[in-house]
């Protein structure tokens, strides 16, 4: 495929265009703000301000602010236009909104692989760039060279909801470390202890730690009952234990500690409910 | 060296012993509790219940339950077969505990390495072991043999807190992450979603993902001022939108978001002190 069509132009679409134009795809834009298309427009990219008015390409790559503004675009052009083209959806969206874009795609006529970018705009187009898709094969397989100018691409399976699920629950975690990092840098700071030394053990450390949990949760909840064996090596009493040590010592270093307050509170209610010596996944149930 | 005496023969003591047997390196246990050693014994380790008895090697490793353990066995033992020693503590412990371990120390006329253990019993002695070391660069020398049996060994630099202080910092990040990874796996559970899908793909995308905060942290916490440029890539309100979103949708499917909602009020917080166009480094301000 040499020919796309990409709807938005933002920061995210805007670095996207820039990685089609770099592996030599022919790229017609679709914006309402010519200003932000200028830029790729002096590099060949063609301009439009609607989908109805733009050239005849058969795949178009939605990028638009929300689901909202995504839905209203596609439902509002020209469904004869659209009646058998594919569309990729890299749009941020709930499994509720990827569900509802699925049903407005086939009454387009539309095939339909939903997207999810799981990286900044500053790496799309480069080797840390990671986009997840679901749905349509035949999609992805078309458009295969398209997806790997803008990053490595992973096809989770025809399940539409897969990738909007996927990206939802990676989300939190990575917020889960951001906040804590943030504590942590605070922490580090109280003490006149170097950040970049910290952030650069955090870099080493983090995969390690997270190698047996990994495990852990993927081994006893991928057939999840409510029910859990009790922990080889680790016991949620034990976890506990170390949280509330370092939480004692960021208090101490006079460090606020929100997050992981909320996490000491989940981990009792876990112990409460009688996992004391279960792993650390039994407090899956807690949040069920 | 070929010798060693190690104080502490629990889950992670064992664990140390038997990378040390596997380097055939000579181990004398001190332990109270005979039994636990047993296992050792019969691989060719000796045994002492106390300190006092335990043949004269040159270095101790001490492994024990907390700091007022570890001590009050160091405090009680000869302080004239002591003297001139090395001291290795792998017991966790908070920067004032090890700053009152580094004093005892020096009381007994010991060199003293503070060291910290990243991985879990499990990894010990593997190549996913990987320990932290601070303080007398001349035990990290001549016990090198020693330490790289039981895994990877970073020298951190002679301020005997900075290995407690990373240690600390690193876990509170790893129990973020646990805690939001047991929200996504609820969340999976919930959509009748593949648990393995998605463990394997937070390994994989984890790392990507903050990357660009790593970075971020690093580059605007190094030389900690309380003011931050404007984000380039992605502003606070930007992420506090996506937070929104993630939560919403977790909501709606039936999960409790306990860590999720207390990342939220923080990047709130964070709002309203005027730093929306920051990058979510900002929020470190509120955690001071």
């Amino acid at each position: 495929m040499q020919d796309i069509t990409v709807v938005g132009c933002g920061v995210m679409g805007g670095s996207i265009i820039n990685a089609l134009l770099n592996a030599n795809i022919n790229v017609t834009i679709v914006d309402i703000n010519k200003n932000a298309a200028e830029k790729f427009i002096s590099r060949g990219a063609k301009y439009f301000a609607s989908l109805d008015e733009a050239g005849d390409n058969d795949c178009i790559l939605v990028n638009l602010p929300n689901h909202k503004i995504a839905s209203g675009v596609l439902s509002n052009a020209n469904k004869e236009r659209l009646n058998g083209k594919m569309l990729i959806n890299t749009t941020t969206s709930s499994p509720e909104e990827v569900s509802a874009m699925d049903q407005l795609a086939k009454d387009m006529g539309m095939m339909h692989l939903d997207a999810k970018i799981e990286n900044y705009p500053g790496d799309i187009g480069s080797d840390k760039a990671y986009l997840i898709y679901s749905g349509c094969r035949q999609v992805f397989d078309a458009a295969r060279n398209v997806l790997e100018a803008i990053g490595k691409a992973v096809y989770l399976g025809p399940d539409i909801i897969g990738a909007s699920v996927i990206d939802i629950a990676v989300l939190d975690v990575h917020f889960g470390a951001i906040a804590t990092l943030a504590e942590s840098v605070a922490y580090c700071i109280k003490y006149k202890y170097s950040v970049e030394s910290f952030i650069e053990q955090a870099k080493e450390i983090l995969p390690i730690m997270l190698a047996g949990n990994y495990r852990a949760f993927s081994d006893e909840c991928s057939n999840y009952t409510g029910s859990f064996e009790d922990a080889s090596e680790c016991t949620l009493r034990i976890e506990t234990t170390a949280m509330k040590t370092i939480l004692d010592s960021m208090h101490s270093a006079g460090v606020k500690t929100p997050c992981g307050d909320s996490i000491l509170d989940l981990f009792q209610k876990g112990i409460e409910s009688g996992n004391s010596s279960k792993n650390v996944v039994a407090i899956v149930n807690e949040l069920m």
